[in-house]
């Protein structure tokens, strides 16, 4: 059977997690997150943060969780500037523009936006004819599996500050940013934007985003926007449960870690038998560069996301480790990359 | 404790559907629903309704399957009628108009819209000033627990065959109205409905709906739509294993069916005891009247909703029975009842 | 020919405005409303409603205000309070809900809403589960040309401010409900709502509403929404020219208390001769009730509108005056009807 | 007095078009353009257009005619294909996200898009992640003031054909493209167009663009678009006899081609005192490069736009002509550059 290195998502839950699930038996919880559990949950978030005046909502999904948010936060003229790769720009169907709000692109370097070009966007944007930026989005860790440091974060809210604009973090894949960079810590993070999540999908969860917000002026009316969105679960403990089971002693950074560690690891051994690699990662998503014949060879037995041509004659491949890869399985995919490059 | 008939989504789901989540054990499935247990469960469903040509997709929550359906179907000038109790005129977060579309709406008696009103609002609106009503919504069983029979759904589809509407049936408890109503069948429903769902979350699931588009014009994009308005989840296969338990050997409409008896019993023994009833129901939500001092009482012993005034010191009670719901239970309201009624 | 009392739009535009259009010769202007005619006009109307401090817009029709203006106004889970009859309920072809918002109606009689209704309506909302009423919308004068008193004013004002919403008043007949009932002026309506706008549209120009926003609040960012909307008219000197040539001497009053005599006049001998009307008007709106043989007859010389069946064999008529209307065609409509009666 | 360069819509209209307007005397006109003038004005369209089967509609402005065909004729999950520069990307706020759309935009040059980079665009897009690319926007002439030629506008209609896209042209500037290539006439443009409208506002009018709908998928329920977008005019009379008026005689493009013979010789007597062009413009708008202090100077006598800086030390500027220009504005534009180059 192929190796699953296809993304992070292709498992149910880790195992502390389906526990807090079938722990629940056939007691009823309140609806629609108003529950023991969520509270639970949110309250070690809080701690987490520590940001105790934070509003801690638990949302389903990635996309979800970043419409909800920013249908709420925007008014009807005002614009979103994201890095042109940003998950909101081209994997989410156009779900911001669906709730009315325009784009605005940024250019990025391994899928990463500096501050300065944010500056420039903002103020060509001046006068009538044109959208009023007014939210600045980046994820964290970047589509690439790059981490934005403690300073570029500080940078972020430098310009938004100078401007006006809200900082909002995509947290899909927090925990392996925060593994590899612990000085952006979850603390740093809520100090530093105006609200973030923390993703449950892409890290060991069924399902499940929590949303922090920091800034007062976003606080109010956002389960009507949850609802209105269809982001609030009618059985929203058991989001509540789940995060409360992961975030305990450590786990939820833990599994991060050491995905990162394997991926690391497989990185390093791929270097070692002369594999290029397209961009330095840090996190759980690395780029190797093969020949187009390696690549169809490749995909014979690892499920792994075709990126793109990287030049003539080569590929860049995606390979996604998780809380599940063994070192055993880095060593398998090792020694079919051996057989493969020949 | 108190004993919950506050409604029909307070505990986890139906082991046979607990099984389904922890027997995927730590495999890895296909993203967005596109695996193999999605693909039984969506077969399955074609069988029951006896649409092979169906499109049959899964979302997650009711709201979220009107507003990526609706919004799916509809064109920006174009509204919906719907009756004024519906849910999605009421209880949604104005979540049809945030996606663009007025909601006309007919009166009810129980719940129910009558085809009539229906044809008559419709043709209220002829010229450019007004929207073009181009979808009829209806629930099944209603927002009272009432059901519509065979007969009134043709009487739906007649209008919509005579003024070129879309007919869509919100089915979040559709196995209450199926066990109550045999005619009005899956096959029956399939037949008269442009599109509809299968409700999960309030028949024994953690989450999830069923979507069974059967007119090929509502086909195309529909998954987009899905992926812009959150509703398609990650882990897609999370609900299709679960619909694929549920649907085994007649479950779901077994726990539908089991629910309205022990609504049925709690309401012929109540009636015994001289309680009488705002309306006569089918399914799992009764509404028995009680003096107000009476619903003080019984709010300390049992979880309801107050449903509103009915008259002059008179109240209407929500009381919901569910799959969990026992004979012991009914007794045991009974007892309630009776000594809150002294 | 038949005579022409089909609505107060039918005309080009008043003379003086007509010569104030032919007087901008071949001079060019600042576009979109920066021109000094716009800011000519803006100044008056600061001075007419004791507003020096309010924002000024000129807007090309009442559709297009009104959808500008809401759009701007509310976050995305908000709704509007509007009689049921509001135009922008019955007659923008869903403008407001296209722009995301629910329009939560509240019953009228002869067109006018009660604040009472208002804050009942905004009190059943109160969860996350339905919308957040936030701005209350009337027209005056109303669609069947009532007007709403002082106090009656006073009254949705208070209301506003004990729940938090914003008061907004559609003015497209506003000139018709001041001079007929000068106590409610543009003062204290400027006083009184946070946002209205004056009508010119239907009071002799060409086209062109003046919005005036006293509410500090609902300031920013407006002429983005009406770029947005399509609201912002590239030669916007060709609004300010006309405001400022019909508000120049009191004529924008004068032509509609004209109208209004008009119509009293017309009213007052259609009673002498035994007409029964729907309602007591005070505008330039009536609404004769006659057989529907007499209905037919009427429909041969006069352009009027046919509102609706008023009772078996009885209809509604709306006939609309306006500053073109004379005592002729007073005499010649009284004469149409004896003819027409019998 | 400074000489007004600055744009083609700074002066209210073309004598014969004010003239159209003072000719409609205190006459009563059917509403919303239902009556005679906007009728003859359609039928003189569809003439010119080769395309008796067209829907001819008349709407206020640029801004709004995009945004109302374009919320009419998408689904809620289909996208536009824009130039990165089209009007609709950069200079209307936002207005096609607002309907709800996803702008995907392709590279210019000198203004103009590829067929060849749409195809590529649109084959981006396959997956329920991303938007349905449906429709091509282009302007033309284009806001460079460049013009598509027939053949590059066949290369768009097979491109669109190809992968089942609209076709969609904004001709706010149409009359100057037709004059400058008039191979890509009226009947060419509603031949290989699905809709287009051809520009009032910037050649002449005091305000209006007809929009012409030839593909019949496209022409239902557009008036209830053009009601809830604002563009219904109530006195939609107004435009009718204004492009009546402007469309007799071959006046159109004819007040378009002496602006752009005057822009053609303002270019040539530049370019013979050595002034570079940023661009060869073949319409209204031309852009000189200049440095940055005879920018400076010549701003002290001529209104016009800075368009942006064309390398260092060097500015380009652009210069905008109307039927109002004559030989002697030329001469005397032609003087100005000559004593503030030195």
């Amino acid at each position: 059977m192929a190796i699953y290195l296809l993304n992070d998502y292709g498992a149910a839950a880790h195992p502390a997690v389906i526990s807090a699930i079938t722990d629940l038996g056939d007691r009823e919880y309140a609806g629609y997150g108003m529950d023991e559990l969520s509270a639970e949950a949110a309250s070690t978030i809080k701690g987490l943060t520590g940001r105790p005046d934070a509003d801690v909502h638990f949302l389903i999904g990635g996309t979800g969780a970043n419409l909800t948010a920013l249908a709420a936060f925007l008014r009807s003229t005002e614009a979103v500037i994201s890095p042109s790769e940003g998950h909101i720009n081209v994997h989410e169907s156009g779900a911001i523009e669906a709730s009315g709000h325009k784009i605005l692109t940024v250019p990025t370097v391994n899928g990463k936006a500096a501050a300065a070009d944010v500056r420039e966007m903002a103020k060509l944007h001046t006068d009538e004819h044109t959208v009023i930026p007014r939210l600045v989005f980046i994820s964290q860790s970047t589509e690439y599996g790059t981490v934005y440091t403690l300073d570029e974060l500080r940078g972020f809210r430098e310009v938004c500050d100078e401007l006006g604009l809200y900082f909002y973090l995509d947290g899909a894949r927090l925990g392996y940013a925060i593994a590899a960079e612990p000085e952006a810590s979850f603390k740093a993070i809520a100090e530093l934007t105006d609200a973030f999540y923390i993703g449950g999908t892409k890290n060991g969860l069924l399902m499940g985003e929590a949303m922090v917000i920091s800034n007062d002026a976003l606080k109010k009316g956002f389960r009507n926007s949850m609802k209105q969105r269809g982001s609030l679960l009618a059985k929203g403990f058991l989001i509540g449960a789940q995060f409360s089971a992961i975030l305990k002693d450590g786990l939820y950074i833990g599994l991060a870690d050491h995905a990162n560690k394997m991926a690391n690891l497989l990185t390093s051994e791929l270097k070692a038998i002369g594999v290029e690699f397209a961009l330095d990662g840090m996190t759980n998503q690395i780029f190797p560069v093969v020949p187009t014949a390696v690549k169809d060879r490749l995909e014979m037995d690892i499920l792994l996301i075709h990126w793109g041509k990287y030049a003539e004659g080569l590929e860049t491949l995606r390979l996604t480790t998780t809380w599940q890869t063994t070192e055993e399985t880095v060593a398998a995919v090792v020694d079919i990359f051996k057989a493969a490059l020949g």
